[in-house]
């Protein structure tokens, strides 16, 4: 009989423990804490009576298709809903630039798969999105974190390390993977100055970027900034893998996302996905063209904006009153997105606070979860898409009064 | 700008091609052509309105819920519809013993990545499943093949490899892969007596076994033979991962399957979903525990049955009467499933018997991909789930007139 199953294990997986934030959510179960941990949408914010129609109108019209086996890179259907929805963000692909995927979680373990080799170097922001991390991180690469500013990456930074990469002082690097718009976790966005900067290096350096852009059309004040794929195909580049989802503009539960890049590595993307998945749900998949063709995008994305730019208002608003006093507190001003990012005196380890906020109902993720290396532990990734307008000024009260203890 | 991305990619996916199969698909989209070639299971076993009451109810009780992120292992009315479901298979699991997949496919890659490294090996049959070679390929194991005998696995040659492994003439094995019932390709079952034989060397050489399972009710003659998992369960072993879908039993388009084993097997197998999916969607989920709940199974796969036995008894009697004066070719008359495997005389390469089927518009699977090495090339895989009772005459005709110019 089999005991130590472990040793059979590879040595990728031996010692991968999966996403911390994870193993934190069953702290989290009471329902009477007001968490600030889980990056889940508001269901206020879901089209349901269009999402129920086009399901029954699927179901009605095609259903031997819809439950059967369909292609692996996608539904036709859908392919040219984000043509054509990609236009509105002056990104111009065709069909062979484009794989569907089963969420964006799924297009980041194909990024991981394609470029990866244990001991092989990627570069990212500090911090970074730890769905990301624990997806690169089955490869067992080595992390090369590269500090973010109020304006984005340290593009002087990532310079530096692409030099010591060149002359062997590091390894070099597979891609550097960065969240332009209101980052998770820390809710920064990165300016046009830097974005061009990045392509810069990226074509000096001959090393692609992954643009990961989950929260894109949901700005809430200023003006968009374009995006690093569509800068590079102003400038004739191919030398960016573009990873979206329909899980913050849509819903989640549809499980249904795209990456773009250059056809050599779609292509080669959907050979992995036809190996790990072979293919996406029809239904799902036909949602989301349901979605694109027929809403009103326009209305439906200022819908979900004016209602998280409230919420976004209130807790900045309570970050104010109860935070503002406390000497060596900061938090950063997202313009759009689902976090933002506290920071605390250095003494304060928020791995602990954690326990002691649960204990005074109300839970955040400890910063340290959004580290490739040597994380930092002085920090918070705050949640405001999902609580009540009402939960986020208490919860913000509860945290104050743990903070308070310690400063 | 880049041009040469493929520099840049993995060790492991550089030279990884995907499925052959996949490729050659591309030549049968002509209507004219009657394809024995894919593996689709026929929209009239489909429970239509079941499904469809399903989704209508799901969608208008819990909506919110069903759009949101889910949890990473499934859904607890999954878990429970599945646990009740195995227990009419002899297997008595707990939650911690399963593992929600979004596909067999999935579950397959799920195991290639839990246990192979570069250059292990694993052991299979020959021929054995393409979609299974594929998702282990993508870790770049070393397949070692164990004959096929009319009654499954060649249990000496097995213990033979095993016995070489041992003894450092072939590297050691991380687990062996078998598809007992109606095995796809060959359609084959293996005995009561081979399954406990198996068993027997897992144990001695404590070595798992991933059983394979997704044809498993759809038997259409003969007594079921228990299942690896349930007689290693019996002899209190832990020995047996189980692989499960519900594309063949409900429909493939959900995209729903599960994995069973032991905690330590399964809770890892998690871990990895969570980086490599998160979730798998809840509508798909609340589909299948609808399905294993509400509808009567001993009915519905009792119509499945009788309805594919029809097509098996069809195409057997054409091949007796098409094939049966051909000189050097047999094939197998398999008691279940979707496949049977028909072997012609060596001289011939079925993978350009192919192009020239095409031409007189019928298809099949060449056999040389369903070998993980060495590949013998004169093989079919022929599939009689999908076609229509008159295409699967009319077929095998045009099949006997394609090999009739060679033999």
């Amino acid at each position: 009989m089999r005991k130590a199953w472990e040793e059979n294990f590879s040595k990728n997986i031996r010692d991968f423990k999966g996403y911390s934030i994870g193993k934190l959510l069953q702290y989290v179960k009471d329902p009477d804490i007001i968490s600030f941990a889980v990056g889940m949408p508001s269901p206020d914010t879901f089209p349901r009576e269009l999402l129920k129609s086009a399901s029954e109108r699927i179901l009605r019209e095609d259903i031997d298709h819809v439950l059967q086996y369909s292609p692996i890179p996608g539904e036709e259907s859908l392919f040219e809903s984000i043509i054509d929805f990609l236009k509105w963000d002056n990104i111009d692909i065709k069909k062979e630039n484009i794989l569907i995927t089963s969420s964006g979680q799924h297009g980041l373990d194909l990024v991981g798969r394609l470029f990866l080799d244990p001991g092989d170097s990627l570069i990212l922001e500090r911090p970074s999105f730890g769905g990301a991390l624990v997806a690169f991180e089955m490869e067992k690469p080595r992390f090369i974190g590269v500090d973010l500013e109020e304006d984005g990456i340290n593009i002087a930074n990532l310079h530096k390390k692409l030099e010591e990469s060149k002359s062997g002082a590091i390894p070099p690097s597979k891609f550097i993977y960065v969240i332009p718009d209101f980052q998770n976790p820390s809710g920064i966005t990165m300016s046009l100055e830097k974005r061009k900067g990045l392509l810069d290096l990226s074509y000096e350096y001959d090393i692609p970027i992954v643009e990961d852009s989950p929260y894109r059309p949901l700005r809430y004040r200023g003006d968009s900034i374009p995006s690093i794929f569509s800068i590079d195909q102003d400038r004739k580049g191919t030398n960016v893998i573009g990873i979206y989802t329909f899980s913050k503009i849509l819903t989640p539960g549809l499980r249904v996302g795209f990456n773009i890049g250059a056809s050599a590595v779609i292509g080669k993307m959907t050979n992995i996905k036809e190996a790990n998945l072979l293919n996406t749900p029809k239904w799902n998949q036909d949602i989301c063209a349901i979605f694109l063709k027929e809403i009103d995008l326009d209305k439906h994305f200022k819908k979900m904006q004016d209602y998280y730019r409230k919420k976004l208002e209130k807790i900045l608003t309570a970050l104010d009153e109860y935070l503002g006093t406390i000497d060596g507190v900061s938090w950063t001003r997202p313009d759009g997105g689902f976090f933002l990012w506290v920071t605390t005196p250095p003494s304060i380890d928020t791995m602990k606070l954690f326990y002691e906020a649960v204990e005074e109902k109300v839970a955040f993720v400890p910063g340290e979860a959004s580290y490739g290396e040597n994380p930092e532990k002085n920090h918070m990734r705050i949640n405001f898409s999902y609580p009540s307008e009402e939960q986020l000024v208490e919860g913000i009260r509860r945290l104050a009064k743990c903070l308070k203890r310690h400063i």
